[in-house]
């Protein structure tokens, strides 16, 4: 088994903080995707939607898309530590959590950094070169919908101690990722100090924070 | 345990579709959704995210998210149909391509659709209302990301029976979701036969096509 990351994207990010937490060891290969490594082969064939992160595994099947690794990962690693949850209902409601948060906020603002930034021109969308334009608009409603995710999640945060209630989760990770996105896009946080606190609190736990 | 739907709506769709596939029976509540029934109480506390669908279990816990749904029914109904599959790599596979034609081509064209038809002015994003500007850029940007996506699948689909291999899945009626929004958005299917076979084929099967 092999897990193909680029650790500075948000995806690969995903799939770390989630081997951080579990203490799942999987034998990883960096693939330096600014410079296009995911086109060539034989990643172009590993995962032809050439993104990262994937896990190959070893009767060379390919599993593509974070969260799909790190619940199959979960799933055959016999660990206690049960980011997605430890019952069906559980597991529903993380689920649940991390479609929101994913849907409302990890999306857009992906989508609004790669219509913003220089960096991005010609890959505006993910495991794409092409020469679709950046547009401004895009990066304006990524910021509208994430504001208005963050408003729902503020107010949830206030009786709930992470994202999907009591335990720390997948969707605490997924909405860690979605706040360094938002702040790299200026998101305002003056309102949200519910959600301040909250990502405190993961800073601390992922040791980031000192 | 009661589902609130909206039966129009392509997210309940994918519920529906679901429901016929397995067989689960579920109490099923329809939610005016054009008319705002999701903004009134008792289904704005029920779902704060007030979008359907969404599930209420017998202890008052909501499920939201039609995949959270889908899969909590799956795994407490005992049903042989197993539509997330039967053991943690179909699981991943099946997970895998759900992820990739959700979000490259469902969400892409939902917001395409909101951002395009003169019905969802002030509704531009999923369960809100709001003075947010419908802009043409973002229907053209979902009918790129979702033609890039058919692209791939279409290639796929020349040697898989089904989205995620051998067995019909979850993955299919999401994509049986993307067609149909493809559709709406006018997108030229000519040179995606095989996505257009696979799809006829969903359509006997759902006896919708005669």
């Amino acid at each position: 088994m092999k897990l193909y990351q680029f650790d500075l994207a948000p995806a690969s990010r995903r799939v770390t903080f989630f081997l951080m937490e579990t203490g799942i060891k999987v034998p990883i290969v960096q693939l330096n995707v600014r410079d296009g490594d995911q086109f060539k082969e034989p990643y172009n064939s590993l995962n032809p939607f050439n993104c990262i992160p994937f896990l190959e595994l070893d009767d060379g099947t390919t599993i593509s898309e974070s969260v799909a690794i790190c619940r199959y990962l979960e799933e055959t690693c016999n660990v206690p530590t049960k980011l997605f949850g430890n019952n069906s209902q559980e597991r529903a409601i993380i689920e649940m959590w991390n479609r929101r948060v994913e849907i409302d906020g990890y999306v857009p603002l992906i989508n609004g950094i790669r219509n913003k930034f220089e960096r991005y021109k010609g890959k505006v969308l993910p495991g794409t070169r092409n020469d679709l334009p950046q547009v401004p608009a895009i990066a304006e409603r990524g910021i509208d919908a994430c504001s208005i995710l963050f408003k729902k999640l503020n107010t949830h945060l206030k009786t709930s101690r992470y994202i999907a209630g009591e335990g720390f989760s997948i969707a605490d990770i997924t909405g860690y990722e979605v706040v360094g996105l938002a702040n790299a896009l200026e998101i305002n946080f003056d309102e949200f100090k519910d959600i301040k606190a909250w990502h405190e609190k993961l800073d601390r736990r992922f040791k980031l924070g000192e």
